[in-house]
């Protein structure tokens, strides 16, 4: 990475034999090489919006917080909108990589790992994140709605590859983008309000995600046969396990237990279940 | 509705006495009354903007489906932003006033039927409803925000009222936005592919609203009090009878009763379910 220089004098007497990666130079605006310069520009702009909406961020801001002068920053770049959305595919992309998890364990735990490093990417980010996915933002452009596209497709194909089922149909598909879009509503009204602890809203997400998942296979025979060891690789005190605990709970609630099974056993009486299709009708159905 | 005419002498020929409210005017942009036009305008923008995507609409292609001159159309709107923000506003009321619903019967049937209004709805404006919804349109700016907004409040106070419980906790209005947010993307993701028929959807959504109610009645003692009585009202043929035959039925899947018995068994021995809260510890509590 050769440092940026303004002259041969100039760079001479800047040449610094400090083994970091700073080089102090005479002049501020100069001291780092270009790529460096470009790197951190992107990494204040994306300090600023993070925290604060982009109508409420300048270019006069991102020039003082990087401590370079104003023609410096449209030297790198066209304007505040290239700024921010360089710096959102930057976050975009550091968002992305918190969705990779190794195939291991129980799978509602895996995906609790995911969502604590996505709430800690939340709330870093806080205001600038509210922005960007409240829309009608005025920096909101084809641009930073292929950013959000691109990490809600990561999101989903992590999902998918988790869950690792031959051929998830369009139905399980659906399912895995209304969560993730439940995953980022949930997690702005959390940023507005704060009104739960993080690791509650981190275990709520996750235990929504298993009964999202247990509702559609409800329906869709094919995930209902894999249903069953999604459930036996779980572990009592993991987010599937807290969950059949509470849902037992809930059914110790007077009157609970009583209504569902009044419907259920009206429902078996003049339907027979989905499920189980009438065998002796035709036998080789 | 009063003949398009060319000139004053075919004006007088072709006035009207019908009583309706249409002033017929001499010159073609005079038929209508100003507040006509202007209605018709919007009605002809909400048509063409529900069809196409804003930046595919233009100010030409409302005048010429409005039968109005260009210069007509910018004497009454002063660009299409303003026409289409307008027409958003139209929508935006058109389908608040489609979630109102009488405060009879089960709450699941309720429901559905509010669904079925709002999926019609998408269907006869899917392409504009996509495009707004999906954000980063050039044409979404604060205006267009705030009607999405009002149009999400409408639903979830809607829907909080027909649950008609004491005092909504923070927890359960979360759950109401989140399921609004599962119903937008589950409508969009319905509208690129139709991957299932219309009434498939407007079930899902419905008994997803259900579990999600459960689910958070499951964490909530306050909420899980008021839920027999939800499920006491329910009917074996509406969708939450259904959703608890679905349920059933997998529960009738080989490995699924016995994995979930399994942690349920074991979440109960290692510690009390939280909804039974150890009786004999505290005689009074």
């Amino acid at each position: 990475m050769a440092s940026r220089t303004p002259s041969p004098t100039a760079a001479r007497a800047a040449r610094n034999p400090a083994p970091d990666r700073s080089a102090a130079g005479e002049r501020p605006r100069r001291r780092l090489s270009v790529d460096e310069r470009r790197e951190q520009l992107i990494a204040v702009a994306l300090e600023l919006f993070s925290r604060r909406p982009p109508e409420e961020v300048s270019i006069d801001d991102i020039a003082a917080a990087a401590g370079a002068s104003r023609p410096l920053v449209y030297h790198y770049f066209p304007g505040k909108q290239a700024l921010y959305e360089e710096s959102l595919r930057r976050a975009g992309r550091e968002l992305s990589a918190r969705f990779e998890e190794p195939a291991d364990g129980p799978l509602s735990e895996r995906l609790y790992r995911v969502m604590g490093r996505y709430l800690d990417f939340v709330q870093s980010h806080g205001p600038g994140f509210a922005a960007l996915l409240r829309g009608g933002s005025v920096a909101a452009s084809a641009g930073t709605s292929a950013v959000i596209d691109e990490v809600r497709r990561a999101a989903h194909d992590q999902i998918l590859s988790h869950l690792a089922f031959p051929s998830p149909s369009p139905g399980l598909r659906l399912t895995v983008r209304a969560w993730i879009a439940n995953a980022e509503i949930t997690s702005l009204e959390w940023l507005a309000e704060r009104s739960v602890p993080l690791e509650e809203l981190q275990l709520h997400l996750v235990q929504e995600f298993v009964a999202a998942l247990t509702l559609t296979a409800a329906r869709e025979p094919a995930l209902a046969a894999e249903l069953g060891s999604f459930f036996a690789d779980e572990r009592p005190d993991g987010p599937t396990g807290r969950l059949v605990r509470d849902l037992t709970g809930l059914f110790a609630v007077p009157g609970i237990a009583e209504a569902v099974t009044t419907l259920a056993v009206a429902a078996v009486g003049e339907t027979s279940p989905q499920a189980t299709e009438e065998p002796d009708e035709a036998g080789a159905e």
